[in-house]
């Protein structure tokens, strides 16, 4: 549904250009990674990207973290996307390419952008799909459960391969901004900011309802196999369901309003059938037959268990917010969504004002948008206003970080 | 999740005591039934269940509107669960028995009530499930799509063959108040009063999107077989998924706070498998397996659609609400709850704000409940209440209901 006339072509000077994916192997025999649920993964390998160019004296980084269904391609064009068989990409840049980019919020001209594939995702990183080293065949659900502290962990491992001692920020929206979250509480020493949009310190109940029949719905396709389906037939109806139903949280009920009303696709009067018929229906549909092309349906399961377990609170503070807000030094960033229901404004709120009540210094931003979750994504002239005058402002006073 | 124990048992002063459904034919080859969709319906039977008694001047009958999931068993407890094969209502009686009843908001010492299962239904009326006499076999799909009207038009074929003339009021929640305001649209002079709870002149998009995953989880299980499945292995995940997610929508954030919060349902630590384990994990998988023994797919498929095209405005005024607001003669009571988010107190709010506006009697309670659309069902003390104030406040003022 979006216009994709407003990107900015590979050679404007306002893009970042043609991208390639890199690859780090961040475990190995050597120095397997041991996951929170307590399993070993022998071999981890990362796929990320970076913009811009590393500072001489290394101040200038900046960790860009992806949501639910992105990817390490957070900005330009992927100049493989042939080679490596991703033809969604053909036509569209990375998921923020109007955030980061010279002279747009995150700017390259000025920062070194970093972005990486979570650890069980379907984008280059080690995953479900990866070979089991053990086995000689795709881990499926014998891939161990993965938690956002176990990416956070990844990306650490990731930036010490990479050389990077020091983040000036980390960044993420929705399950990417719970990642900026943990940085914050893992490694408070380790960046000077943290931004998070879009986000919660815990997903609500509600929240983990609509991941839990998104999950029930993968693993009810009699094509999941307990999750043993690759080289054959794929859960694809279970996943592009499970998407359909994820996309109604990411809209709200205006967007739904203003986007589709209750208006036909085809013609002014009821078919009286049950075919696609409302504008509504046919963009659902489309949404989920077009991700079942780009996503792994157990990569779904995986990420979406580590979105439903993660409650920062319960793993830094004993259950208390206080407690665990009390570990960060970076200077907070919240921006939040008026309507945003999967990740409310309340929540983002409540972060700001436990964090404002410990002295921490704590920004809080509303956005009133009508786009719901996807106000992350979709707001992209006010997010990169509010990024660059973030990143900016501090930066200006501190010397040791031009 | 309910509290069976403060139900009245059957021989409780306050409870209708045993019931037993009743059939009646309203359409056969003398009078074939014609859908709004054009199809013609060769023989249609109906059940219903009446409490209470009718007056000798016909003066105190009042209509009860079953909602989605509902049927013609209101109140009291069903004498034949055991013959007819309905074990669910073994242990509970009618879905607004703590309502209908002796001295309760719909007194049964004063009103006559009549409940009947909606046309495509599967509690004994006509509908998908039936045998197609045409064919001799089950409609499956070629059960025409019926709508709100239809179903409005075939409870007043039964209403004439009962001898019913006039009606003190209609009543209903939801889909049930829907049915509701199409009574008073559609047959202004037919009764005094109409009371719509929870419900609204139109589904929103949002709740288009909903109903089109479900409908799409039915239709996406391998044993839906374009409806055709009786007899056979029935598409039972697809429903159970529908119901799943329909649920979600019934409840509210503070709903799923209350009864869930995020707690594990066995353990205290995290499983990491993807086994059911949040409470509302576990409470939404139990919806679904206990709907898919009580319910059929394909008569999910057609309440769902009927609800989607419902627009009492299109319907009547030409899309104009004030338009065909203007029908109405019966005095209005709208009664919305503060959380329900699948019809919102304001869409209630704005149709008894069109009414008051054309100087139409009109009554609007906002009931601060907690319980999200279900609170039409579940705050049975505040609706028994205000029906209660509603029915008799105007009836006293009429010697000729007495």
């Amino acid at each position: 549904m979006e216009d994709s006339s407003r990107y900015d072509l590979p050679d404007s000077p306002r893009s970042v250009g043609w991208t390639a994916a890199e690859h780090c192997v961040v475990a190995d025999a050597a120095s397997p990674f041991l996951t929170e649920s307590g399993a070993v993964l022998p071999y981890v390998e990362v796929e990320y990207e970076t913009y811009g160019t590393p500072a001489a004296d290394g101040n200038n980084c900046v960790l860009v973290c992806h949501a639910l269904s992105g990817d390490a391609h957070a900005a330009g064009w992927d100049a493989h996307w042939e080679r490596d068989n991703r033809p969604w990409r053909k036509d569209r840049p990375g998921w923020w390419d109007n955030v980061i980019g010279p002279g747009k919020g995150i700017d390259t001209n000025r920062w070194f952008v970093i972005c990486s594939n979570v650890l069980g995702g379907c984008y280059g990183t080690t995953g479900p799909a990866s070979v089991n080293p053990e086995t000689g065949r795709p881990y499926g659900l014998e891939f161990p459960v993965v938690t956002v502290g176990d990416w956070v962990r990844i990306q650490k491992r990731l930036l010490e391969k990479l050389g990077i001692t020091h983040l000036y920020a980390v960044i993420g929206g929705s399950l990417g901004g719970q990642q900026t979250l943990e940085w914050a509480l893992a490694y408070p020493d380790f960046m000077d900011k943290a931004v998070i949009l879009a986000s919660a310190d815990k997903l609500s109940p509600q929240g983990l309802a609509f991941n839990t029949v998104g999950r029930h719905s993968i693993m009810s396709d009699p094509h999941f196999c307990g999750g043993d389906y690759y080289g054959k037939e794929k859960p694809d109806k279970g996943l592009a369901m499970a998407r359909m139903l994820a996309n109604i949280t990411y809209l709200s009920e205006e967007s739904f309003h203003d986007k589709f009303g209750r208006e036909f696709q085809y013609t002014e009067n009821p078919a009286y059938n049950f075919q696609i018929e409302y504008k509504v229906e046919s963009y659902l549909n489309h949404q989920g037959l077009s991700f079942v092309h780009r996503f792994d349906a157990n990569s779904y399961l995986y990420i979406t268990k580590a979105m439903d377990y993660y409650d920062a609170a319960a793993q830094w503070g004993g259950g208390n917010p206080a407690e665990a807000l009390r570990r960060i030094k970076a200077e907070l960033l919240l921006v939040s969504f008026k309507t945003d229901w999967l990740y409310t404004p309340e929540q983002s709120l409540e972060i700001a004002k436990v964090a404002a009540g410990l002295g921490r210094p704590v920004n809080y931003v509303l956005v009133n948008s009508r786009k719901g979750h996807d106000g992350f994504l979709l707001e992209t002239e006010a997010v990169s206003r509010i990024l660059g005058a973030f990143l900016n402002r501090e930066a200006a006073d501190e010397p040791a970080s031009e």
